[in-house]
């Protein structure tokens, strides 16, 4: 059964983790770029994490396509596009995501995210071009359905749609926004009613956020649709970080960004509680984004297992809350094989030096912004921000 | 070359992270009984893990043979043990580090661990028994050497080196002690000497307690060894997780043990922090356990390439001090691109309801051992610690 | 000069702080009830709290009438009505304040405050005699200037400046609300502008939140001036504690409120910070509330020095950012006689086990309410809350 | 009853609580020099601030003559020392202190402490001589009995006991070292052996640490006692901060020393379980120093009401518990009238941008020593403590 089918049918789709943060640790990906070129290099790597999503309950496995436009490629990664096109890259993607869907009862979705064409002011015939390019390769392939995912701007996110949508294919969308909406300053309500008006059959949020966060969000996307008489489902995919103290730009503007958020990282039981509070709200595509590993997948899995009828294979290895401790060697240890323990748990750091909440560091407070301001015509924060915004970079 | 010959001419040798966290993250091992059946059952899974470890640069390759004696493996998982025998679960184990290994420079190890049948008072004969039933495997397949690991009593780590030691290979022993010793009350130093007398050739900690007490742990013996004119390699194998609150038990009592540990996990920046300490203490084998996942080896190895002369392959996916930075998109996370930055970074949890520090939860003050006191003999706390103490529970 | 007088000529005017809190922990004030008998029974500590706020640059002294109403003194402190009368409470407390006053160059202000009759609903004409009570007596003692303050709701402050108003004297009003208004939901902005329609001359907040979010509620209340083009002095009185958590009751819900609010005292530094903030936005009558100690006020008149070209008394005994210690006998602590380093300290709690931001506690969540709940005719937590709102309990 | 014969009958005595830290938050005193010249120039505030211990329940009060040695007065505030003599200074922190003890049931205590004479390495006789003129002072006056506190070196406490001791009064002495003893490295039994064989009848700490160290260095001085087989009463007088993160200094060294300490005030209840702690042990004058406010003291007093039989003055003011909290307009602050609440309440700090521990600042790491490097003979940091050390500075 397709996507659609199972969401109209009330059933709950359970989305995969992120990536190019899981790729990182296990050192195939480089922070920076964040680009996919593993999929040509390392295929095993690949098939391997999305064995362990599948296996803990994902019933979505995109394609590991994250930032794998040409121009994306070709711009941050030329290091890697001399060897490996843009192509390739997104054929073994797809490759790979069929091989491990085959293993399971779970979809294949192809995925596009933000271009650097866009965030350098190309125009809407250019940027659409980068869409529709990995799009060939996505009905080349014949994934099950498509994500434009991870849109700052809900412009592009609407070009992105359109592009999408032309294949006959369920395109779902979600951007990487929180309750102030886009960089532009268009609500969730809003972007929410362009990107269904467009031709999206699911909307929503991923990254940047945490999952508290995002999920606020999406209650304002679903009021926003609610108020246009429009309908659509609704998707969550946030980050496995604590984000209580960011900005608008979400966890990119915290200074432990991005190889020091170990302390931010969310337990299992954060993450049953995201998806008992995403459920409630009606958002039946649940998953998750960077931060998210195999275990915080089967989480979700475990959390909804009352409403679905049935554990993920994963949880041969996880007793509910805990349960399975009763078999460990210390008795005080077998005394937490119980929900209201680790429900109740507040997790202490043991960084008696850190303290708990971060300034965001974004615009003009930082050396790179300035030393920006030296380089180009821009002379106070201001006329900064604005050259920025005007190249949405 | 062999370890010694490697040890012997300076070398520094890099361990590898601990299995049974990582592939319980990954939902291939159950926390509670923590046993590595998962060689038989999924092999690619530890396969996978192990390359992850020699791609980020381990020399040493560890069977996944953890509380793979019979007697654990029927004990607590016996769930297990009906399918899968001990036999093959140690065979497993060794063929799938030797096919990794034989992809790289790395060695591999012989891993056996603490027993049920000491803890539960079974005398010598017996408990060498266990030891000898996996070193029977490790001959026949041939390992590089042997490591005795995760011993909470000096008295079984040496029967475990006693064993060790007469298959002709080098062997190693790591106790899961902090500064205070092992739980009979024998010190660092004292548990150090008598490894070495038993046979070891190296000699040093592992688990329980994070890199900066294990280090501190590791100088003791140290001082031991040298009080006693005794010669060994240093080896260490902690953590990767903050535990400044922990009592002599280590992390096993702290209340977020196992599940709530997150905002303690280790950044890679403290354990190069780590690595240049135990390098400056004249430790030379220096790895991980629970906690230390690829990306935590690969800090190791980058921290010591200037004494080393290279870089381990996982580099080529990470600049050293976050330099591949300089290729975001955000013009303020592109100057996080230097060591100044990440150095002295302090990490915030976004966890402004949580405390930094935890009472350990040990004995008495727990449900558990309460409601033994009631079942058993015991009337008061004292005699409840003792009767554990006796049974070594 | 009066009040207006110093005001209108651009004066920084500088307050006093709190009595209840400080001559609770001197052992005067009885918290719970909080009412101010010490004025009669203990004249001489009142007198020296006045003294020490007069050293530390008070230009006003607020006589210690708070919670001095008739209505209040009877139904709360009954056991102190008996013998003291409301008459004699106000009448001392306007000697004692005139005495010290003439100590220096100090205004005297009559101050009232919330009446438990407007909480229990009784009419207009009941709660404004309670004032008028007061209010003969601020006239007979002749004090300058009269002070509304301390009111949730905007409808009673109003109604105590017009009784206030009727004296011919100059009115300040300070309400207990921070950005999101009274406790009826009213604006802070409108708040102001009733205020202000209603004769006062000086309009405001004080207590129950700290001086950052006073200041911003003091900036919205600006603002509706300025929107409804009326023209007021702005005065700021707040807490001397952090309460970046609270919510719209401020810090009374707080789970510390009263006796456990020590790790939340400003620091001097933290003062002067606020001091400069208040000026900044033009406030020129700037005090503070609960916390506040002598050393907060002069903390104040340092900060403000260069502007009003003098220091004040107190100071012969402090020496600006900390220059004093520069007669410490330790090397180490003369090292911080700087501003530089007193300005950017992060202060730490010493209380690892404890978090650092706390829920606030109000209505539905305690047990208080709950057992409320049980004996009255509320069934719901809804309905407890309209119970008590149309009662403004 | 003289001191001894109410401990020897085996009563409770309460001390005061800390006058420089008061006085100097009330405008008094100077912070650096710390010396105690108020009782010439503003003897209406050191009377008040007796009033309010004895008030809260002190039995003891001490003259306000802490660093009033006539070298200490003209080597730090030799501003003072041209107008008012240290004859002077002491003559009225005796009368003050009498004139207030008639007040009520208290003991005038004479206090003496560390000398800059000694710590410039001036010999036993020029020490000793600076003891002797307060002394006279003491005699003239005829205080109860002697106090020698807050010395850091055991050598001089010794000499200062052996000149008190000589006029026949009986003598406290309390040092301010935690368990790790004097600066000199004499332990904590050690200290009271000799405090003790010199002649003092009472011996403890003061000052430095907080409550749960100083009563912990009590334990270790009664164990020294014990194996002495030599008796004393014991006293203890800490800090009310927070310090489990300082080194053998004490607070001295802790980064908020002394502006930036709010964070870490003690809060009744805390307080209470000092008081609790130290009665257990067998200390039997129980006071505080800085940072101990008058409702400090009463916490003492309340705690051990019920073995004293009655409550402090100032307790009309102050249910047990919080239970005047029942007056309360909220009905959930109400619900914290209870015993339970404020025993189990973790504080927060309501900072989240700072932590909860800080590093100790000591020798060596700060601007002032290195530059003293830079103009002394000592080149290293080793030299340069053993400077320091020699000049006992």
């Amino acid at each position: 059964q397709g996507i659609l089918e199972r969401l109209d049918a009330g059933e709950i789709v359970i989305g995969d983790g992120g990536f190019v943060f899981a790729l990182e640790k296990r050192g195939y990906v480089k922070a920076g770029p964040w680009t996919p070129e593993a999929t040509v290099e390392h295929p095993e790597a690949v098939r391997q994490l999305h064995r362990e999503f599948l296996r803990a309950g994902s019933n979505v496995l995109q394609t590991f396509t994250f930032y794998a436009s040409e121009d994306k490629l070709e711009n941050r990664g030329n290091y890697v596009a001399e060897k490996i096109s843009c192509h390739k890259v997104n054929e073994a993607a797809c490759d790979i995501a069929r091989e491990v869907a085959n293993e399971g009862d779970a979809l294949v979705a192809g995925g596009v995210s933000q271009t650097p064409s866009y965030l350098s002011c190309k125009d809407k015939t250019e940027v659409k071009a980068a869409f529709q390019k990995q799009l060939e390769v996505f009905m080349k392939k014949n994934v099950d359905f498509l994500i434009a995912e991870y849109f700052e701007h809900v412009e592009e996110a609407v070009w992105a749609v359109e592009v999408l949508k032309e294949s006959g294919k369920p395109v779902a969308a979600t951007m990487c926004i929180g309750p102030e909406g886009d960089m532009h300053g268009v609500s969730p309500g809003q972007c929410a009613v362009q990107l269904v008006k467009a031709g999206a059959s699911i909307v929503g949020v991923n990254c940047h956020f945490d999952p508290e966060t995002s999920v606020e969000t999406v209650r304002l996307m679903k009021e926003g649709l609610q108020a246009a008489k429009l309908k659509a489902h609704l998707m969550c995919q946030p980050l496995a970080f604590h984000t209580p103290d960011c900005g608008k730009q979400g966890f990119i503007d915290l200074p432990e960004f991005p190889f020091g958020l170990e302390p931010r990282i969310a337990t299992r039981w954060e993450i049953q509680k995201y998806a008992r509070k995403a459920y409630d709200l009606g958002i039946r595509f649940i998953g998750g984004c960077c931060g998210f590993e195999p275990y915080h997948i089967r989480a979700i899995a475990e959390e909804l297992a009352p409403e679905r009828g049935f554990l993920p294979e994963a949880s041969e290895k996880h007793g509910s809350w805990g349960d399975n401790l009763s078999m460990h060697t210390k008795p005080w240890v077998r005394a937490r094989a119980r929900k209201e323990y680790w429900e109740n748990l507040k997790p202490a750091s043991g960084r008696p030096y850190c303290p708990c909440m971060s300034k965001p560091d974004g615009w003009g407070v930082t050396k790179g912004a300035k030393e920006l301001m030296q380089q180009k015509e821009a002379t106070t924060e201001q006329q900064l921000k604005e050259l920025f915004q005007k190249k949405k970079f």
